[in-house]
């Protein structure tokens, strides 16, 4: 089926990088936190295969930064997440589930603290910003919470810290993974981070004042031509190729951190102050009844996956494929699926109802291809 | 500009009507609370002039109902608006702004009370359960927070409640406005309320059983076919020139209720628990810097209002306008716009720089068509 129009208004934000975005002939967006996220520029295969190979530019604006400070700032993030978060560096980047009380996923984020007293929280889809501040004001915490005016522009590929050193200089390389430094933009200081949501490598500019973004944008564009910079976007191919999970299509508030693969991230043997500790303690205990794998599904190319598809393992409900895409570097279609107990150990053969009729499918690790 | 293609998944929520909608035409959706919102069929025009003059089948799922029970259900709706909720008898329904600490916009759902010790608040487009949910654990509040799973579907039009009673019986028609009732779909009892995202009259079905969607959209387009019924959806042009209000669209978080004309419903007067009341009594005694108000620009159609379009007033700054669509019925441009004080009187000639060049405008009382 072809894709719907998306009808678009001051509600579903557009950035500073939108009249850029359009020019550079964006074809789809998605909605994402209340925002215009670009989903495909030439096709989703082609930009896959670009991002493998050169270097794009990403507007991930969307990728809103909560902004967390004041003296319990630390005590509240520490309460929203059960990853250790109290050791920390200034310049650090770690992902962080959030967590309700009952340890159910609430969001994703790449927790940055920028500064020593400071944090932001780089949010998957959902308002989270909403339930910290919620929480801090029941709590009568000394923590602010509020959506900073910073729009994340991603610079991903294989080539991208080539073109990052030729437009601010050396001392990028100098960046390590998860790290913070600082670039400038018409003398102007901006942080960078060497992260992203690909496997090609790269980094992300944390745009904080908006009508450096077309400037910005030029100048990447421009000193990137030999190495075939172009527009991007967060590839569905890519990311089930490499394993990076989505909020709201690989887990929801139904799941939790263990079945999501990210028990390790949980650090149940430190002292937490995580409102969810004690639920999370006791599934660490239980074992989570299900968890995300790949899988592998036979036949041409699979449909978009719209919602759950559900995969059967001789003839009893299995579990679900939650997102999926064909690859033609696998030469398969490559997926990720929550399977429950039993029927995701790698090589088990499964069933999956896709749109069009049931399905052949092997069970696999993550990522697909590393 | 053309609308843009919307990239679907499962965050991008399906609902159990999606499939009717598709089946009915739906050229466009919006996303909204992560779930889709059709929201063109014909084109904006013929869905409003339709709308107008019979009936319409609205899938709007993406209305999330916020469940709240609980001892402390009423105590944590109270802390969250400042409309009066102790009052609220079962079976009504109240437009209740939600703010935060300092009284600032986060939502403006409607608030039902389906039972004795039960609310929904039936929520515009941002994750408000979850802020509620933070501050009831914050404060250790004895209240549940859950999206249920319901999907109301609105019937609207002037002819919906000829249709509402064919299908099932005369009862519908003593459902007084902003009141619930009772149907049975194959015996099934769903909730039914006399409201709705039009000015045109109608009813919304809060559906809580997915299996029943196809046949309830079945069966009212069955028994409404010589009303005319058919799909639409919230309706950009009726919905200005009724002066109905979107969040995220005429107001965000940076604005008050006060601004948003909404000031007779705090009720100040009264011993209220909002945690916004001192700041909303400031804000009364202060008076608002800025409200809502109408406009109409001169000048052909206008393109759809993306981001905030200034507004300015002998050649200072006025405001923006932040809602705006072509009224065949109106004959002119009719808009929704936040202006500050002193420039809001109805006559007074603002010019409005929207795309494609500046327009001359005067400032009106919402609704535009009463």
């Amino acid at each position: 089926m072809q894709a719907p129009l998306l009808s678009v208004s001051r509600r579903t934000r557009r950035t500073p990088f939108t009249d850029r975005v359009e020019a550079a002939g964006v074809q789809a967006y998605t909605v994402y936190n209340h925002m215009l996220l670009p989903t495909v520029f030439e096709s989703l295969e082609a930009d896959a295969a670009h991002l493998k190979r050169h270097v794009q530019l990403w507007d991930v604006s969307c990728q809103r930064q909560i902004e967390v400070r004041g003296p319990d700032a630390t005590r509240l993030v520490e309460l929203c997440t059960p990853r250790e978060i109290s050791s920390m560096d200034t310049g650090q980047c770690r992902y962080s589930p959030i967590v309700d009380e009952g340890g159910r996923m609430l969001n994703d984020p790449v927790v940055i603290k920028p500064d020593a007293d400071r944090y932001w929280v780089s949010i998957a889809d959902t308002d989270i910003g909403l339930w910290m501040d919620g929480l801090a004001r029941g709590m009568g915490l000394a923590a602010e919470v509020e959506e900073a005016d910073v729009w994340p522009l991603a610079v991903q590929g294989p080539r991208a810290e080539a073109l990052m050193q030729r437009v601010f200089g050396e001392g990028v390389r100098g960046i390590r993974f998860f790290r913070c430094g600082r670039v400038a933009v018409a003398d102007h200081p901006l942080r960078v981070s060497r992260s992203g949501f690909s496997k090609q490598g790269g980094f992300e500019i944390y745009l904080d004042r908006a009508e450096l973004a077309e400037p910005l944008w030029d100048t990447l564009l421009e000193a990137g031509r030999d190495l075939q910079v172009r527009a991007g976007g967060p590839n569905l191919i890519e990311r089930i190729e490499s394993g990076l999970l989505s909020y709201g299509n690989d887990m929801t508030r139904a799941n939790t951190p263990y079945e999501c693969g990210l028990g390790a991230l949980c650090r149940l043997d430190k002292e937490l102050r995580c409102i969810a500790t004690d639920a999370l303690r006791a599934e660490a205990e239980r074992g989570p009844r299900r968890s995300l794998t790949g899988l592998r599904i036979d036949g041409g190319p699979v449909p978009v996956c719209r919602e759950p598809w559900r995969v059967t393992a001789n003839g009893t409900r299995a579990g679900s494929v939650t997102s999926a895409a064909w690859s033609p570097d696998c030469g398969t279609n490559v997926a990720i699926g929550m399977l429950e107990c039993g029927h995701g150990e790698p090589g088990t053969r499964v069933r999956v109802e896709a749109p069009g009729g049931s399905r052949s499918a092997t069970v696999c690790h993550l990522p697909h291809r590393g």
